[in-house]
Parts: C-alpha cells; structure tokens; sequence
C-alpha cells in the first residue's frame, strides 16, 4: 500500500513549513446546534501552533460570517482567529471590488453581513452561496431573472459542493443550485472556493508560503485533496468526517497519504521536523 | 431565401397525412388566468379536422391533468378532445407501468391526478416535472434523498425547458431542477416530452403515420422543431409564442418552413392536398 502508511511521507514532509486545514470534518463534526470537536483536533491544532509551522484555516462555509464560525470554533475549545481563516464570501468580495461587479446576492442570511461594504445597487451579477433556507422557488427565480436581464450573465458561486449531511437528512449543497440557474442561462458560473485554484493561492499567500511546502489536510476528496495538489502542493485525507472508504478507489485523485485523523496527521509530521 | 416560404413547401407537402401541433404559443398565448387564442387557430383546427387530416396536439404542458389542460382550450373555442393530446405525464405512467418504477412524485400538485394509478410505495425513482410552487428548498431536499438512496438512481423529468414567461415574469422550468438533481446525484436523467424521440413517435403512433407524412408545426426551434426533425418529420415553426426572430439564425435547427402563424400554415398545407 504506497501512499496509504504515514512511513512513505517521510521525504516530503520535511520540507513542510505550512499546513492548510480545512474544518467542518477535520475539526469537528457539524451538528444541529452546532457540532463536537473530533477527538485529539484541539490538541493537535495546538501542537501545529507551538511547532512553528504557518497555519491556515481553508473553509468552504458559507453558513456564517467567520466572526460566528471562529466563535463557535473557539466555544469548541479552539486555538482559531478570523485572521487565520480563508474562506469564500471574502474572497468573493475581493473580486467584486476589484471588477466592479455590484451582487445581487442569493446567501444565507446569516453570511450578509460579509458582503456590508460592497455596493448592492442596480445589480450587474449574482452570488450564490449556500443560501439553504433562502433557496426558495421566488428567490431563485429572482436570481434568474437578474440574471437572463444581462447582456453578459455573471454569476458567481460560492464553492460547488453537491450535497452535505446535517443531523435531520442530507440536504442539497450550492453546487446544485448553481448547476440549475447556469443550465437556465447558458452560463458558466465562476467558483469562489475549494477546489478553486485561486482560493488555495490566495491562502497560501497569506502563509507566505509556496505550494511545495504547504500540505493540505481535509475530508473532502476532490474538493480538499483534489483542488489542492492541482496547485501543487501534497494534500492528505483524514479519515473522518464525510470520508468514505470507497474514496480510497477515486478514478482521478489519489491523496499523498491517509491518515486516520488529524491528531495523527499532525503525530506524523511533526516527527518529520 | 430557400426554405423559408411557403413556396417551397409544395413538393413534400404534398405527401402530408397527418400534423402535429404545439399547443402553448401556437393555439393560444398563456396568460395570467387561462390564455387567449391566437387569431385564426380556433379557425385552423377546425379546417384541419373538416380536410380529414390526421391531427395531434404534442404539448409539454405538465401544470394541468390533460383533463382541465383540454377544458381550459374548449373554453377558448377550440375542437379537441383529451383522446387528442399527447402529453408528458401520460407517456410517463406508461414507461414507469412498463418497467416496474414507482416514483416519488416532485410535480405540480394540478398534475397528480394523472398518476392515480400508479403505485407510488416505496419509491424506487423519482419523476420531476414543473411543479412550480412545489419547488421548495423541502421538497428539492426530499426528492434529492430519495434519488441518492438508491443504489442506481433513477431520473425521469417530464421535460427539460429552460424557463418560460408568465404574465407576472420569467420562471424556471423542470429542466434547472432537474440538472441540480443530475449534478447532486451523478446521474442523467430521462428526459419524458418534447424534444425526445420516443414522445414523437408515440404520438405518430397514435395517429397511425409515419414520420415522413407527418408535419410538426411549433413555436420552439429546438423541442418543436428539432426534437420532430429528428423524429424524419418535417417541421414548421410558427412565428408566434415564443418565437424570436434570432431563431431563423439558430446554428444546428433550420425549420422547413416558416410561417407566421398556424392559420398561414394550414392555408399553404390544405391548398397542397
């Protein structure tokens, strides 16, 4: 079994001087009122401070502003800061200023007070993040409609997850709706988050630190392990959270190495340094 | 301009048996509270009938039972009977009889009647039609989970529009449902109506001819008219409902003919006969 032992790390990790985490399945476990820690990730997230490695946690929510994200984090017993997290909607917002581009935005309510310095007049493109509740039949019609009125439709997507899981059911993810309002309007929609390219730039800019020397570390094969090696840097998957065993058989993306979780991903490259 | 006249109808024209009609757009203008016939088709369906050509009216109409859809279009003055109509919903219940499928229904409530004797326990597929209001961000989750939890999901959508006007505004239709639902699950779905062939050719067969002596005569370029070409119909399109003078310049579907509307194209038609 190459690339499934911690032993086969060996050569790369030590070159390692910044790890990228992503959170909801690394960290903990989201529930409905919140979530549990994954047993060891306090300590761990701990021992990657005290180490001196960059960290940097790359998040796909868009459930929140990451004031109340990292404050749940925090309430979980977390070493965490909103300076510390790189996630979609300001990433969103850095392009909308730097184009001009005024939203029309289909979110959560809760992820609205990320977009309070961005100009919303007279829309000339839309956002859509996980809106969940928000994804109503009028809602999504009126973002169609913004939409088919330009000459040019932009839409702007915040990640493109097909699905998650919450304590009461699977529920229908961004990805899903984004496909519908781009089919709608023969459009291809622009991704603002993992796997996006960008998105990992942009966190790794922020580490100072460059590709061959970053690891990522999530649940998520394509979105986590995936997005990230194609920016070249190595990408393990923790065993838990949406991790399923038939993601050991993925036609297109094998991870540099599985760990069980992310205290023993930590374990292993900590004894590289 | 060859093609475009009624002129150069003559030859095969000649050989005609049988016509099909769209409905919505062709023999009325759908509005608000029913719809207004389109000047001269009540007209023209009765020249139609009174030439003993074959007649058959192929609509995607899945808002409305057959029932009340043929109700609605008496009231407007038009000769047809439910026995005429080749719809989605019908064709639908057919393939679910045949292979054994008991869906999960996501449509509008005004179309389950048409499914009242289906067994619909225990779902093993789901069908999805324009279930307008009925597209909740609930009812989309359910469908998704029940699509998800079958080892091979099935798909069948009644239809695959883009989005159609309402005298309030633009609405999506079942085809942006149905590709969330393709994209959440991986999977492609059936599509039931215009434009698949198996619709065409169940409603030729209900008429007793063959395609090379049968006409189509719609309003959209693509289900209308190209779904009938495909079919080795011949197809007119009419310069009504949702028509729009940059169809005559579409890069794969070119009508046989255009006419403005369906009284000028059952005039060109009966003077061949």
């Amino acid at each position: 079994a190459a690339r499934r032992g911690g032993g086969e790390m060996a050569a790369w990790a030590r070159a390692v001087r910044g790890l990228l985490l992503d959170v909801s399945g690394v960290l903990y476990d989201s529930g409905g009122d919140g979530g549990v820690p994954i047993a060891g990730s306090v300590e761990a997230v701990r021992r990657i401070k005290a180490s001196g490695l960059k960290l940097r946690f790359c998040t796909n929510e868009t459930q929140a502003t990451r004031e109340k994200f990292v404050k749940k984090l925090q309430g979980m017993g977390f070493d965490i800061s909103v300076t510390e997290v790189t996630a979609p909607a300001p990433a969103a917002c850095r392009i909308l200023k730097e184009r001009g581009l005024r939203p029309h935005l289909l979110v959560h309510n809760a992820l609205v007070p990320e977009f309070a310095e961005i100009d919303k007049a007279n829309p000339n493109c839309v956002v859509i993040g996980d809106a969940a509740e928000n994804f109503t039949y009028a809602n999504l019609n009126e973002a169609f409609r913004v939409l088919i009125g330009m000459e040019k439709p932009v839409l702007i997507s915040l990640g493109r997850g097909r699905y998650y899981k919450e304590t009461d059911g699977l529920k229908l993810d961004v990805g899903a709706y984004m496909k519908a309002l781009e089919y709608a309007c023969d459009v291809q929609a622009e991704v603002v988050g993992k796997p996006a390219k960008m998105f990992f730039e942009s966190a790794l800019a922020e580490m100072g630190v460059p590709p061959q020397e970053a690891i990522m570390i999530g649940d998520d094969i394509v979105n986590d392990v995936g997005g990230a090696q194609r920016c070249g840097m190595r990408a393990l998957q923790v065993r838990t959270g949406k991790y399923r065993p038939c993601d050991e058989n993925h036609p297109h993306v094998k991870p540099d190495a599985y760990v069980n979780n992310l205290a023993e991903a930590v374990d292993i490259i900590l004894q590289q340094l």
